[in-house]
Order: C-alpha cells, then sequence, then structure tokens
C-alpha cells in the first residue's frame, strides 16, 4: 500500500465489520459479555485465566518463579483461555477482567476473593503478596517499577502497533511499518543501553520488571515475535540478547513459558496447569517422542 | 488513502527520515542523548522535568492533590521539558529517564537522589511515599493497581494509535483511522461500565488510577483531545462525563493542568511551576485581563 490517495474521515465514526486482519473478529468496539459462561475454579490459592502470549507468559514465570524459590503458597490453576473463540468474553471472565483480555487472576488466599487484571498489576500483587523479585528499598523500588511500567506503555507500540501491521493486518501499509518499525527500534535500543550498564533491568537483581519485559523483547530478539528478527536487525542488541539468553536459561521460565500454550511444539504446550507434575509428565511425552 | 496498492516491506528495515507527520523530527529509531545539557534543579525536594501533555498532567494533578491534602513534603519545582525542541534528548534528562519521554522525576528528599520515570512509577512512588491516593488493603489496593495498569498498557492506542492517525499522521489512512477508532470506543466503554458500578475507578475513594485515566480518557470526554469528541460520539458515555466533571471540579486538579502548559489561553499556561503563589500570580493575570 502506498501513499496516493487521501482519505476524508466522516463526521461520526461508525463500525464497518470485517477488514480488521488476524484477530478481526474478536475486536469490537463495545465492552461487556457477550454471553453467559462461569469460569472453572480448582483447588489451588490462585486461579488463573489465561494464554500463552507475551502478557499470559509473564504471569506464569512469575508463579514458576515464586514456587522454584520456595514460595509454596504461590500453588496455583491455570485455565486456558482461547481468545479466538471469544473465551474472554464470557460473563465469568469478563468479571474478572471487565477489560476481556488475558491475564486475569482470582487470588482466593484469604477472607475474600480478590480480582487483578493486567499483567503489571498481577506481577505488583504478586510480589508484594510474597515479598519477592519487587525490592522494598525506595531507590531500588523506583527503578523497577520504572522499567515495570516502561513495558506497560511501550509494548502496545511493539505488539499493536508493529505486529500488527508488519505480521497481522490484512493489507502492508508502508506508513505505518515505518512507524512501528523505528519505534520498535528505539525501545530495543533504550533496552540495551541500560542493559550494558546493569545485569538486569531494575539492577543487580532479577525483578517483575524483567519478567514483564523478557516475553516481549526477549522473544523478540530471539524470533519468536513476528518472524521479525531480520526485519529488525535485532543481532544489534547484543546487551538485550546477553540479558534475554541469561533468563531463558532459567528453569522456571522455561515452565512458564509451556502453560496455556495452544502453539509450536506439542511437547512445548502444556494447555492447564494444575501441578507441578504436569510439566513432568510433557517432559516425558518428549523424551519418549525423541 | 484508501487500500488499493499492496506494498512489500524489505528484509531489513531502515530509516528514512522524514515522512512521520506531526513529531516527525522528533522520533527516532535510537535511543540515548543528543547533546549535553544539565538539568536545573531548584529548592523544593521534588524535581519534575515535564510538559502539560496527558502524561504530564498525571503528576502535576498529583502534586497539587498532595499539596491540597496537607503533604507539605510534596513541594515541587516543575521545569519545562519542551519536546518539539529535543530537550528530552539533553544528556541530564537522559540520565532521568533513558526512555526520553516526560514525566521525568528527581525525588531529593531522602540521602541520595532517586530517578523515576514513567508517570505510573512517578504516581505509585509518591502514593507510597505520602500514603495518600493508594490503598494499603490487598483487595482495593489490587483494584487500584489493575485500572493504573490499565491505563498505561491502553492509552498508547489512544494516542500513539487513535490521536496518531486521526490527527497527526500526513495522510488519513483509512484502516489506520478504523482500528484504532473502534479501540478507543471500546476502551470508553470499559470505562463507562465500570463508571456506572462505582463513583471512581478504584471504588468509592479517588486514587491514583483517577488522576492517570483522567487526564487521557477525561480529556476526550471534554473535548482536549484531537478534536475528536463528535467523531467518537463521546457522549454517549455518560458515566465517564459524570465522573470526568467531579474531577475537573477539583482545585488541584485545575492547578495541576496549568503547570507546564504551553498552549490555550495564556492565563492558563504556568509554564514553570517554583511556589504555590505561581498559580496565584497568574489567576490575577486573569482577572486584569478581563
Amino acid at each position: 500500500m502506498t501513499d496516493e490517495t487521501e482519505y476524508t474521515p466522516p463526521k461520526v465514526w461508525t463500525w464497518e465489520k470485517g477488514n480488521g486482519g488476524r484477530f478481526a473478529n474478536i475486536n469490537r468496539p463495545v465492552a461487556g459479555p457477550t454471553h453467559d459462561k462461569e469460569l472453572p475454579v480448582g483447588k489451588h490459592p490462585f486461579q488463573l485465566y489465561s494464554l500463552a502470549t507475551p502478557n499470559g507468559q509473564k504471569v506464569t514465570i512469575m508463579f514458576e518463579e515464586l514456587l522454584a524459590a520456595g514460595h509454596a503458597g504461590a500453588e496455583y490453576d491455570a485455565w486456558l483461555i482461547n481468545i479466538g473463540e471469544g473465551d474472554q468474553f464470557g460473563s465469568g471472565f469478563v468479571d474478572v477482567n471487565p477489560n476481556s483480555k488475558i491475564p486475569a487472576l482470582m487470588d482466593r488466599s484469604g477472607p475474600e476473593p480478590i480480582r487483578i487484571f493486567e499483567s503489571g498489576a498481577i506481577l505488583t500483587h504478586l510480589a508484594e503478596k510474597f515479598g519477592a523479585f519487587l525490592p522494598t528499598d525506595p531507590a531500588k523500588r523506583a527503578e523497577v517499577f520504572s522499567w515495570l511500567f516502561w513495558q506497560m506503555g511501550s509494548a502496545p507500540y511493539l505488539g499493536g502497533g508493529f505486529g500488527h501491521f508488519y505480521a497481522y493486518a490484512p493489507v502492508k501499509i508502508k506508513y505505518a511499518i515505518d512507524r512501528f518499525s523505528m519505534e520498535a527500534k528505539r525501545q530495543l535500543d533504550v533496552l540495551d543501553r541500560r542493559l550494558a550498564e546493569s545485569e538486569y533491568l531494575g539492577g543487580e537483581d532479577y525483578t517483575i520488571a524483567d519478567m514483564a519485559v523478557f516475553p516481549w523483547y526477549g522473544g523478540l530478539v530471539k524470533g519468536w515475535l513476528y518472524g521479525a528478527a531480520e526485519f529488525l536487525a535485532v543481532e544489534e542488541y547484543k546487551n538485550v540478547n546477553r540479558w534475554a539468553d541469561a533468563i531463558f536459561a532459567r528453569p522456571a521460565v522455561k515452565r512458564g513459558r509451556m502453560v496455556n500454550r495452544k502453539t509450536g511444539e506439542p511437547s512445548e504446550q502444556l494447555h492447564e496447569r494444575h501441578d507441578a507434575s504436569d510439566f513432568e509428565t510433557k517432559t516425558q511425552d518428549k523424551l519418549a517422542a525423541e
């Protein structure tokens, strides 16, 4: 698509269905539920309703890291929300997340259940609850929050901007691809400069800021997202690559990336997670297949 | 611009300067400083480097609310960062915010200065420091964080998506305007449904979630942003309008919106704020002009 012809928007926008590219069928100009459907509830204190997109991975990585660090109270049931089939518009899901996006969490560890939505809020809630992966020292805490919020405000340009127009839109629009490619590269350079001076984003310790940024920007430099590694020349960002490799080497991260996964190798897909042994079964499947 | 011709992206993206629309001159594919420039430091514990965009307003509203609530320790100097002139690429600013965006804050109230960037991180830091506008009860706190992070993850679709393609891009691209208009309306509906059941976003109390959401979505329904009130039919969102009117009626919000402002009526522009009396001078200017 080139920039030849001019379009004049109407005075009042109206919805024309059907030309939104991949995921068009799940995008709407209104919120709220489309059908009645209760959510399942398992045996553990935390009930996660999610899918292994980058935003979903943040939270399953956090749960697996908490469990690996010995926080037995962080046991969780991870239920699959199939966004392609509209599970996020069921009434039960909307009660947990009125924004109809994964991940969404019910914390049933206390006397009254607590809902939490938005991956950044869920990471913060869990970090505060378990006193883990979020410093209490004000300077260190401010740095972690700065990078955590940086991720939340920046990734929409990577996902909803670059990823959409480069990989999913029904037409390739040069202006939009250029705009968001420039921003994606700028963001990678922001991270690269930070990781040149610091082992992790918040400082010397691995925190929820790293867990939030890794599934997006780590995924990008590792070539998992949008098939865009060559297009964005991700090998240039050497410090991001070093950091992504270190995080990916963590067993909890490997487990977290498998949970609620519906794509890739069957042995990497743990559609639901209700027990630590669920991973062992998958590992046995993998060994048996080799 | 219609969707007639197909574009094929190259294997590796390269930067072509000069076709980015308004703000094109301040967008780059790399991070880091472009020139050496130290930041000024005033007499107060907090040094804010900002501009009265929606993200900037969040923080000046928070400071004015803290002062209005009697937190005398929240005195601040607000310095103007002119993003159109590239102030955000000065070395001193980049040291405070490596992402080169406003707002950026230095907290000099303790033994060592602390940098904080990203408006959501700044709101959280100040709320925790003063014990204000962020509940400590886990359920209430989770709800406030959910809406605060919702704002951070959603507004890029409103600003960098809808606002850019509707108001600032050099060509009007129907596909992009439709995509982001749909999302802007969905987000307004998410808020409208929440505010139908709750006085404020976090519950019965006014919190940093409201301060974060108001400058964007309150600005949209009040017609301040992008001249898009008619296009998005914002009058439909009656609960958002009720809530926005209530927040706008707060004197601290009116003051906060004036700080670091470079557009609109001269009497509404307080380019820098170094003392509470700075607002009185502006009020006298306004009365004298009438």
